[in-house]
């Protein structure tokens, strides 16, 4: 880890010039790039024993007493029923420990499997994997403002996704395709993850019949028999907080985790509307709705793979709108990983989230205070880690390539502190010695360009250096190197006869039905 | 300290309007404001017992081979040969475990007083102390750009330091005052820290005779027995690293520890220049530098309060240029705090530090990766929490009053998650349910102005709202904020013959000697 690459590498000079030598740097990039973080920090455990036992009592308590709402899903009534759950109308009781033990058959960690096995990524323990925005309708660049987002935006926003040595995954809904009709995009967007990108990548939810479309087109790539022993999608499973899974959640996850695909099951909460006012109150909430989606995907195919999710950001309870970077989020997020570790699930949270409607101070101190908790948490998997900007409203092009250098500097953080003979640098403090200068030794010599990460977009020059070159903000070098990262794509190689195979199906399944915006 | 004021009052209305309404808005939020922190949330251990043993055992090294150099201060010299150091020239050699053995009269904890003694503060244990930022040359603001700091600048400082909540130290050098001689300007800043807030300051260090004007000014002030049973001023003791204790340091060293008054004994490091390009090397040297000075300290008056101090950032090793907010730099920030509490001294670090020339979102995110491992490690004296901009060469006024609004939350990251019945918040999940919605509840009515930390400078409108009200980025926002500040500023009362005493002290030891810029 002390060995990967910069954001910025080094410029291939002198005769290699041109398209050869950025695809030669490309590579070398690709090469050194990792696939995901194994983080060598410990996480750090803010609350208490007495506090996690404390919440994980109210859990059960909301389990026993008030119970889940499971709705309009027969097949959920049955399994649960089953396994010996109180069923009145929806309202589903959960006796005493029994979502926690149905939650033991999940698997404490697994592999997401990428159609180039060198982007494979390890979900679990001391795995950490960064994916992208999810889900805003709207996106934003510096020169053609705040619009809705096409399909060429997520098409874009998967490229970036995999230009980035940062980013591990292609994630999901990176923004929604808005030119396209509700009910056929997910081709679309799959598609673009499957091909346009070789990283791993999330399937539709919002119908249980695309959340199968999804499938099916995984089955194409990678195989019919394959997906059922290796998991190759993880998906976004959200409750309706409070307490409520519906239909087509608990359709979706049916049909990933029956087809041993992967679900993020997340409670989505904004404290004091979805959840109460406080934070332990939330907590117990949160841990409640997760073991109770877990559940369901264990009963459903129990071993089957699933993350306990949770995204909690607050209201501001003067004009009810939500929050982030808050001081409570933050205890929402370290609260929560503790939580999932205890219960020995891999844990999702995010990312880089910010209220702002532009990537300026605001949008960087609220992603930082996010995105440090998030990381120092022991998160496993990172959603909305680069990209998101106003609430989630709006995936912004300057904001992903700022968040993605941010999450450079986390890969070097979670590397630790280097304590080989060469890290103690003694060498380094005998030859200088009091009063001397570093740069010159032979040590400093030997370790300059490994040592500091170096960010691609601050500028570190003086003020007159600085005014010389244009006195440009760090939203304005964004513009640049999102235009460059495009400009310099080249998609990943892909057998013909398998991208035939999947616009065929594409074409067939889109005839089949009519559009519709629903 | 859940209950502590947000950044932005509720405005005074109806009838009390006008000076009288805004002196009682004030007044609220004095009383309301906290002195210090103490902190509910655990420090975070990043680095193993393992690596901390062979960090303090390289230092025993550094400290019994290589050796510190002790310049032109024979006293110095005298102190150390009787505690058992071997002394050649300038270099100073010490037994191993002598450095430590000499630090153990240091308290862990001690308190700073304040002529005020609501702003007393307490610096060690999980007290956490926010003071502004300290030494720039120039000052910055949006309407007026860049230019050399004065002292007008420098009261506008104390005085915002004074008015904001979060900020429990009025500090010391908050800017340079370039247009007074350099060695008379410390009259007029130890005076404007003294007469334009009542929170406890730093004192002059550029030279030993300027730091025992200002025990003399502080003998005006708190009396003369007073400071010698209590501590009244804390200030900041740089080495000059690698390994060299300087006269003018050692010097101001002595004066305050002589008069019982606290030192902060602080490496000012670049890793890759001033100490080896990797961190565990780093934090040796800082750890054998810090035992250096305050070994000396303890020689000078056992017992004498002191803080181990630590300034780490890390160098672009390909421009040569500072860089901050960078993952190398929170390694040092967690590690060298782990360091000091096991030598069982107060830690100073800081704080929201920065390369950006402007308060944009580069400044932002490398402030936020500064102030989150700083507040995570447990720091005790957080120096340049405000207002540092462009590497510590400007005192940015945007800047100022933006980091204040992150410290405002720091407060609240640091009072803990609330686990009183009040805090689970079962009532609410009860009375809501499933599907419910929790802003009605009696719970959030009962909670919800205090529920969560409001920033002041955050805007969470709608982005038809934000445009509306002219599409202002944060820093715009800002420039109205301290301005108004300045406005609303009263000088806290101070007894007018103390007032004249410190004026006559001044005005008689300027006339003693002639003006000079060195």
């Amino acid at each position: 880890m002390t060995d990967e690459p910069t954001a910025a590498p080094p410029a291939a000079g002198g005769q290699r010039r041109g398209r050869e030598a950025r695809r030669q740097a490309r590579l070398q990039r690709s090469a050194a790039s990792v696939p995901y973080i194994d983080r060598k920090t410990p996480a750090t455990d803010l609350l208490s024993e007495e506090t996690l036992a404390l919440i994980e009592a109210n859990a059960e308590v909301i389990l026993q007493e008030i119970g889940l709402e499971f709705r309009d899903h027969p097949r959920a009534h049955e399994l649960l029923k089953g396994a010996g759950c109180d069923i009145k109308g929806s309202r589903v009781r959960f006796p005493k420990g029994l979502a926690r033990h149905l939650c033991k058959t999940a698997p404490s960690r697994f592999t997401q499997h990428a159609r180039n096995s060198a982007r494979n990524v390890e979900i679990g323990g001391t795995a950490m994997v960064f994916a992208p925005v999810y889900g805003s309708p709207f996106v934003h660049d510096l020169d053609k403002g705040r619009r809705y987002g096409t399909i060429e935006d997520f098409r874009n926003f998967v490229k970036l996704a995999y230009a980035s040595p940062w980013l591990h995954h292609s994630g999901g809904t990176v923004c929604e395709p808005v030119d396209l009709p509700v009910n056929k995009r997910h081709y679309d967007m799959v598609y673009a993850h499957m091909r346009y990108s070789d990283k791993p990548f999330m399937g539709s939810v919002t119908h249980p019949e695309r959340a199968k479309d999804t499938v099916a087109m995984c089955e194409i790539l990678f195989g019919k028999d394959y997906i059922q022993s290796h998991t190759v999608c993880t998906s976004l499973i959200n409750a309706n907080s409070p307490m409520v899974w519906d239909h087509t959640m608990l359709g979706a996850a049916e049909a990933y985790a029956a087809n041993n695909q992967a679900t993020i099951i997340t409670p989505f909460i904004l404290a004091g509307a979805m959840s109460p006012v406080v934070i332990a109150g939330t907590l117990a909430q949160v841990l409640a709705e997760v073991m109770g989606g877990v559940a369901f995907t264990q009963l459903v195919r129990p071993g089957a793979p699933v993350v306990f999710g949770t995204f909690v950001s607050t209201l501001s309870m003067q004009s009810g709108a939500p929050t982030f970077g808050t001081p409570e989020a933050a205890h929402a997020i370290f609260g929560a990983a503790q939580l999932a570790r205890r219960i020995n699930l891999p844990f999702r949270t995010g990312g880089s989230l910010c209220a702002s409607k532009r990537p300026d101070a605001q949008a960087a101190y609220e992603s930082a205070n996010t995105l440090m908790p998030t990381v120092l948490a022991g998160t496993n998997f990172v959603l909305h880690a680069a990209g998101w900007m106003e609430g989630g409203l709006a995936s912004s092009y300057e904001k992903f390539v700022m968040d993605c250098d941010q999450l450079g500097a986390m890969h070097r953080f979670c590397a630790g502190v280097d304590t080989s003979e060469n890290g103690q640098g003694l060498s380094a403090l005998r030859e200088v010695g009091p009063g001397g200068h570093f740069l010159g030794c032979a040590h400093t010599q030997a370790n300059f360009e490994q040592a500091f990460y170096r960010f691609a977009l601050h500028d570190t020059n003086s003020v007159e250096q600085w005014e010389a070159e244009g006195s440009r903000q760090m939203p304005e070098r964004a513009n640049a190197l999102w235009k460059k990262m495009l400009a310099e794509y080249e998609p990943p190689p892909m057998d013909p006869a398998t991208d035939e195979a999947l616009k065929d199906f594409m074409a067939k399944r889109k005839a089949s039905f009519p559009d519709s915006n629903y």
